[in-house]
């Protein structure tokens, strides 16, 4: 059955033959391998162009800020996973991958898409005021403002400024920085809290800056979270403690239902 | 209900509070960001010590060896999943995460598991007796020898010279690549076919050199693939193949089932 | 970290000590094993109550419906994960089902919100000026029309009738089933072509009608196709065909990226 | 790329034209939809043949069994997924989905492989001596009895006579079960404590009676607890505990890692 219009597979991104494997252009094997980094070749794979030294810096620094941050529901949720299937630990990966959704991960993505329409509203003009008129909006429809406020940092999330600091020093554009920044300014008169910058906003505030695609910003969290997620499931094989967050989630269980006529 | 005996959840991996995060004994924000680069992060997080240079270069140079070869099944699997639920990128990443296993990625580990059996019988001596021996064991078990032989390289895998070259320079431990040459060497006369080493030997071959542990060999796969499949589901939104796919795997499709009493 | 209010966990459909497991107010080995079909059971975990014997005709007829059409995407998904990863039957069933998103089975879930919306909108009066008015609204949106076309199918999906005969016989609400036809009176003036009723509007047309829940249609296709899945990769376990779908599906690849220069 | 042999995908499960779908040589429209439930649906798919009434009764009554037992890790794993991810109810279904591994659902099967393996050593003789052959050879190999014991159910868990009362008024073969016994009663003498029999060794002991075939009985478990998770993801929704379950998980956390130097 045939769904949609195109017919012929293509892509940009990898061709191979018996002697060679290219990659968005590149010779894999001679001009790839020990030459670029692994966070570059994200970026590679990603935008079809090598990052420059900002780029590189940046983006690896956000790699790094967000893959890790303890026992988080989709750690647990792997874990929990591996423990009750070990032999396959590509499906306790997926199981916590799956948890990289719209309220989690997904606010790197929509904050970065709140600050491109902040950037093109404001123009050449005051940021500020492009920055209220956005969050006014978002407001009114009743949408959160991604990537302000955290529950556990009530501060500013600490990875922010180390962010912005790596930005500051590579090189990286700070337009998107001063607009995540001018979001902060304008959260307490609009939303009425004062809701800190976190790291979910710092990541497209510094990327952005680089030349990172909008669309792409949620491929960040997630490979970086696939990084943490195996380092979790390694521990768990040698020191498993799924199924003991298990029985800790449930200690206070309350079943609400109804119970059977007759017995016990 | 409890499974098993553990009750507290404990790990190695990371704390924090409101004014810190620790990763692996660091300060995420002041002593990570911006300081260590992502693939030498996964390093960290899997191991709790920072990489030397030699195993920087190696590890990085495996995960960019092994992110990308094109639209291979797990990718077509990811890209078709993207095409019927395009709001869900962490599902389609999943979909092609789960073809991860004992068939395809699954390699990288079975073959180090192989080396070190082969490190282990050689002790100080002959590594071509101990290959042959432990070659000839799996070939009487009907195992396959993960990681010789390639589908479409009938010549050595081009990124295998790569990796050792890599190795190499960056003076990573020579021994589990001689053991995976031995193995090389041994196979026509075991196996009665010249099949030669593949990427996913060559993984472990260096890896294990610079001190990767056995147990987390199969994360290298699973991160860099994770990579691939990102910059594959990115291309997917801005141009669909999903469904081209679909209709393209099915042309030549075969019934071969019952069709029903009357009717057409 | 503390993320949300709720702290105590809570549930109204199971609870178990070490005598009897309890589901929704029945106790599970005394009044359901080998009382209830597996169809009706569902009913019951679902909404909490028994259904009756229309409920029980319809749904068992839509979950008949909707489970199989052969070697669609999601198939393909699961067949070709499976190939890959043979140990893991459970994570090639999970990557068929990460398919059932909104451009393929959310549909009954879309076409079922759409016809409530018309049934308020016409409240006692005109039922093809209220489908004539919401189909407007989701064009004026650029938003499709859920449950209508199909790619094969282009007189009416023969499961539309059946359905439609199975709810008719069992005494099922007609109400949502001609909000339905009327949808597709008015599409041919509103849209422009002459798309039929398909499965996936079918399907919340009589499920709506026997007291199903608007909420929880999606889990209908979603239970029917993991039946599917289940039966696809135990056919793979005795006759493989996910690497030639997989084969298949790039004979005709078009490479569109960069060459490197020099090299073959 | 091709790998392995086969290059024309087959399937005997379904082939449709414009007119109609075929599903295992009945037509589905006019055969199917509304005729039979969709566990009987469930075993046509498997098996290419309609259940006789014993096979309805019996494979009803354990995925009537094995669907739901509360906030299992699975259904946890599930519901935190769905907390962080609420658009892609597909992806905590499939999240819930990967639990079902070798040490959890995957018993059924497990023990259905001893039951056969335990049949052809008795042959026409001695039940309980070729059972203690079987038990005592996998305890030799360091195997757990798959499907005896429950950290809950100390007695016999109470599915067990359930699902046995099933199969014997529905008429099915005894023949398994009198197996299932057999080991439950030389278990004492062999592993030295008295393991019950639970409900995932009665699953294949009665459908291998009515002619499940083995190879298909991971499935079981599969789908019934895919009805679980989606009756628990709805109930998510309305009324969510994902994040309460990770928060309670949690509490007594500890760190066993290393702490920076200076800081707080």
């Amino acid at each position: 059955m045939k769904i949609g219009k195109a017919t012929a597979p293509r892509s940009a991104i990898c061709t191979s033959n018996e002697d060679r494997i290219v990659v968005r252009g590149h010779d894999l094997a001679r001009d790839l391998i020990g030459q670029v980094g692994f966070g570059d070749y994200f970026f590679l794979l990603l935008t079809g162009r090598k990052p420059d030294a900002a780029a590189s810096a940046v983006l690896n620094s956000t790699l790094v800020a967000i893959a890790e941050h303890g026992l988080v529901p989709s750690v647990q949720a792997a874990r929990m996973t591996m423990a009750a299937a070990p032999d396959a630990m590509q499906g306790a990966v997926a199981a916590g991958l799956l948890g990289s959704g719209s309220v989690i991960l997904g606010a790197s993505e929509t904050a970065g898409r709140m600050f491109v329409e902040i950037d093109q509203a404001a123009a050449g003009g005051d940021l500020h005021a492009a920055a209220r008129a956005v969050v006014s909006a978002r407001r009114e429809k009743k949408l959160p403002i991604p990537g302000y406020g955290h529950p556990e940092h009530k501060r500013r999330d600490p990875r922010v400024d180390a962010l912005f600091n790596v930005s500051a020093r590579a090189g990286g554009g700070q337009r998107f920085i001063e607009i995540a920044k001018a979001v902060e300014d304008v959260i307490p008169e609009v939303v009425g809290k004062d809701l800190k910058l976190n790291v979910s906003a710092a990541i497209p505030a510094v990327l952005l800056g680089v030349g990172f695609p909008v669309n792409a910003l949620k491929g960040v969290p997630m490979l970086a979270r696939t990084a943490s997620l195996i380092a979790h499931l390694n521990e768990e094989l040698d020191d498993p403690i799924g199924f003991a967050l298990s029985y800790q989630a449930t200690r206070e269980y309350l079943y609400t239902g109804k119970m059977p006529e007759g017995g016990r």
